[in-house]
């Protein structure tokens, strides 16, 4: 097969994960293997914004041996600053997508590989269409919140993190009669908590997907107590829901829909009820760094691979995505449509609800 | 929803892996949730085989908490002795099927819940149809070779390990320039290897699906050191081809299909050819042991709660199964009609050969 | 040697710890080689104030395989109720010495092994005298506060715990241009964050034994940003001193000692004065929780060997202790007299200021 | 102080382990934070026998961050090749110190760090009394057998490996009734083996120190079987000695003194004597490549800032060393005057002892 030589943009944007280097490696290598350029954008479309562009080379020298098995982003990333909406150092908002879309073509690029989440590909898909560009976007993040594909990259990590802290704080909450509290990130998704909680043995979990009522917890804790259990584990989610439908930052704080103190919270009104001792962890950014494990980076080798395919093939616009043992691709717009979050009938739940796992609310 | 209280039986069989004790507890926990006793079968069906059968109530009590997190099966398990084709301790071969089916009665069950792998799962098959009991199954296996189910319990754990061995063995092989060969298990499939090549950086990956040639791999070895590169992850299946198509036990060895020592070969080859120093490492049953990660665990209470669930709806002879984020059942017949091998035309393939992996034929 | 049988107690006392579970086997195995019998006593002191106290005879199957392997203790423990000054249910406190003297008589003990940290081996020391019982001390505490013993039992593995929370914080912090800030424990002594911020690749150290000054932490992130790193990682233990010598809790909060919040209270502090983004993560009781690593385990066992060795040769009232590869004991008293803080003048201090870090003062 | 600027040579020599870039790091650290140069010197001694001299800049940027978390050694390293009696491809032997020498010279160092164990500072030593340039050592093997450093840098991630494996190892061996022989390094101390055994639960642990007779293996694990343990777990050096005090390859094999294949060897031994199934296990390279652990890190730091130290204060010919929370400097010559084997009635002899541990001897 004659391959025109190309050359090819890529950048990671939004909050960093495991598994991104993998990714950009496997683009790296497969370009490599059709004679392809790859040029790095630094810190998402940030990097576009200044003049001259910040960019960097990628070869297989760069991205080779040990890139992989880091966390974090080689190309650095951002989540501030919607190109379109753009906050400006004197507090005003201002469009600066035509700047971006200038520098870009600058680059001389056939096209760009965007590895975002659905904020980030939403914006990269605009910027796309409205510059005329040819964009492929790689699905990741820690809260696998992206519908059609089966996981993200970042997501499987993440959740090694979050047990793994089940496994630590189980222990030490045995030891001294505690009811440990565990705050996961995920945004409006459960499914860290859903699938840590699951994995790593807690006896409540909370997710925003199902509002929860504090009775119910109380009522499931007393009952472990009845039979002989001195401890317990509850993993909360961060924007977990009341009865009412708001989250606990609305409802109480008046303030922002998210914004952290949700297990100290939930702990509060654990310890007053239960008249138990708690302790609370928030997990935070360990979810985010470190190494990925080999699903996120064999997802992410995928991912890279497929991305540059489609670029020899001609096909644009298309996010890649996993699914049941097979790499699919389908349109962006498709993908970012709607957030994938936890199914209340699905089968995670019904897992959690088969244990015995108390959920929040009355079932 | 008024169910009847039952008994159900529960056995581990074959080689174990990371996450039957998660599988337990969680048939365990469902059941006590509807009320029902859970007896645990000891040793397989060999535990059927004693007078009186080696069997210990499970309760909450016995599977709660840590069990989870442990590797291997409290239940203990085998691989040896087909009931149909029993090896006696005289040299000869019995049928003792009979004598479990009837210590099987004895037990008062009203179904029984094996976990296993294909070769376990039809042997369990074959003695429910003729004993007449109900039968779910519910797959494990490191060498995820099962058909239908995404993946069976054990097998990310497995894929785990040989990967951490992979980040273990690059820096010191880069160290000392050497090529450093991994033999990794998977029985007649190279799962294991592929997936963990991939995300463990291997430079080339030999599977029993893809015979491999010497030259292939000295020739891409000579090209990685002419890039520059001063060493290689070679990862060897325990059963790869030559290119006849028969194991390389068989051709060079004249004996047995499968009897370790693969790799030790290949890093003669290796050796040989490329004037190279080469250290080889076997994993062996590293890979079955130790903690479960979050995925085992996850898919493992998944499996063990729907298990009973089929039991409670009066469905069966089926396996559970896993496909695309959600549990399904199919009927055991189905599931162990034909393995599941690696697809040399599949996603994961062209993933490696994307990244320029060498997978020892000529592509 | 003909050794008369004997029955000795054991208990842990205190915040629990990784390795506790490990001493506990080494004392019953130990023990059982000599056909002494163990008691384990529950919740520490408090399980001598119920009646029955509440002991658990331990054997070798209790023990074997997998506790060692297995975070906390299978004993409980307690952090409350000094047994000189009890609080009582209806606020007033009590002398209950006597009481658990009583009941320790009453297992009829010829000995007690106590594990516990300074506060802990001081009571039970107390006890001992007042008692008139035999007692052997077991050093254990992640704060490695302990004088005389290089390490106690818990360390290693909570400085496990901090340094891969580093690691895990750095590619995020990388990746996202920002000063994380991770706070660990370590009360009074600044060994965690210590040994964790060097082996951590820590920019920034701040442990209580040297006080701080915001302008030199700020003076140090900003000379790194003009070397061009583009991110920070400072590591704060939990009682950090002011340059007037108190507490931040103390300065700022007019409250207790220490109660939290410091990674957030200097978190804002940086963000402030250097105009960067921040985040912070409190690692709480992730420290405690958790496997052992090797080094704990072999502490343990090493130390519940020669405990029960101590008993056997009639020495009591000694604490054991690891020195430069020996196993020693000193008098319990000598043990606790003065806590171990971090000297900074000491090696490990010399090396933080030796790799660049910043300690917080004007070296 | 006004130091005059220096520039100071660095080389890593002999197998590489766990540590060996963090001490690469903390040297140019400190060597930066007194404007001093540093030279990183390729592959050992032999980096030198090239014309030009193979040699890299080592600046902040180069060691910064990530280089400290990575296994094995970024100058690459060599155990082939004594100076004194270099092996030419000619099958001749040579002395080509004075080439090493000459080449040193040209590079225009004030002193040389050498990271090796007791072979490669010998050798260094002796080159340099020989060219007479001033040298420093800093200790590091995995065997740990090296007088007078409490530990060197390697060992502790190496027992880290082993213990994990044996942590993979049992419940796989419990599952299936078997008995496990893990095959360790550690030349002619027994160092990993004893500290892994005791710290992964081992019944039998077989060091060149203790020579073994299966006689006593067998009664072992028999007395384990009569109690109801249906498993062991048997830790195995790679040089252990027959009663004749001889190694095993010497009496069997009448070959080298080591040369692999003796974890198998004795696991026949055992499938024999004791009727059991074994399984062998050979952890090779696993044990030297791979993330150091916090203790590695930290002892490589220390190590290395106190190398630049003693470079400053004209102190040389000295090994660097830790012993009981304290940095000491000794003469080379004394450190590698004798190898640090396990002593025999040491502690961690007593402790296993004290646990139960056969250790292949009569007692």
């Amino acid at each position: 097969m004659a391959t025109h030589s190309k050359r090819i943009g890529i950048l990671t944007s939004g909050g960093d994960c495991a598994g991104l280097n993998a990714v950009i490696r496997a683009v790296v290598l497969h370009a490599q293997t059709l004679k392809w350029e790859v040029v790095g954008i630094k810190h998402g479309t940030h990097g576009l914004l200044t003049s001259p562009p910040q960019v960097i080379p990628l070869t297989c020298e760069n991205v080779d041996t040990v890139v992989m098995r880091q966390g974090g982003t080689i190309l650095g990333t951002t989540n501030k600053g919607d190109p379109f909406a753009y906050p400006m150092p004197d507090g005003s908002i201002k469009d600066r997508s035509e700047e971006i879309i200038a520098a870009f073509r600058s680059l001389g690029c056939d096209a760009l590989i965007g590895i975002g989440g659905d904020g980030s590909l939403a914006i990269l898909s605009r910027l796309a269409k409205q510059g005329g560009f040819p964009l492929i976007g790689i699905p990741k993040t820690i809260d696998n919140d992206l519908a059609i594909t089966e996981t993200s990259v970042g997501f499987s990590t993440a959740v090694d993190v979050a047990t793994e802290a089940l496994d630590r704080l189980q222990p030490t909450a045995a030891s001294h009669d505690r009811i440990m509290i565990l705050e996961v990130m995920g945004r409006d998704a459960g499914h860290i908590a859903l699938s840590a909680g699951i994995a790593g043995g807690a006896d409540v979990i909370l997710i925003p997907e199902i509002p929860y009522k504090i009775e119910n917890i109380v009522a499931h804790i007393k009952s472990l107590q009845k039979r002989g259990r001195n401890f317990a584990l509850v993993v909360v989610s961060e924007a977990i829901l009341t009865p009412e439908g708001v989250t606990i930052q609305q409802k109480y704080f008046g303030g922002e829909k998210r914004l952290g103190g949700i297990g100290h919270f939930i702990g509060d009104q654990i310890a007053d009820a239960c008249q138990a001792e708690t302790r609370v962890t928030v997990l935070g950014h360990l979810q985010r760094g470190g190494q990925p494990n080999w699903r996120d980076r064999m997802l992410a080798s995928a991912f890279g691979v497929h991305a540059v395919t489609l670029i020899e093939q001609g096909k644009f616009d298309r996010m890649v995505a996993w699914t049941n043992r097979r790499i699919v691709d389908v349109p962006i717009a498709d993908a970012i449509e709607h957030t994938c979050v936890v199914d209340p009938q699905g089968p995670l739940v019904k897992t959690a609800r088969g244990l015995g796992i108390c959920l929040g609310d009355g079932s």
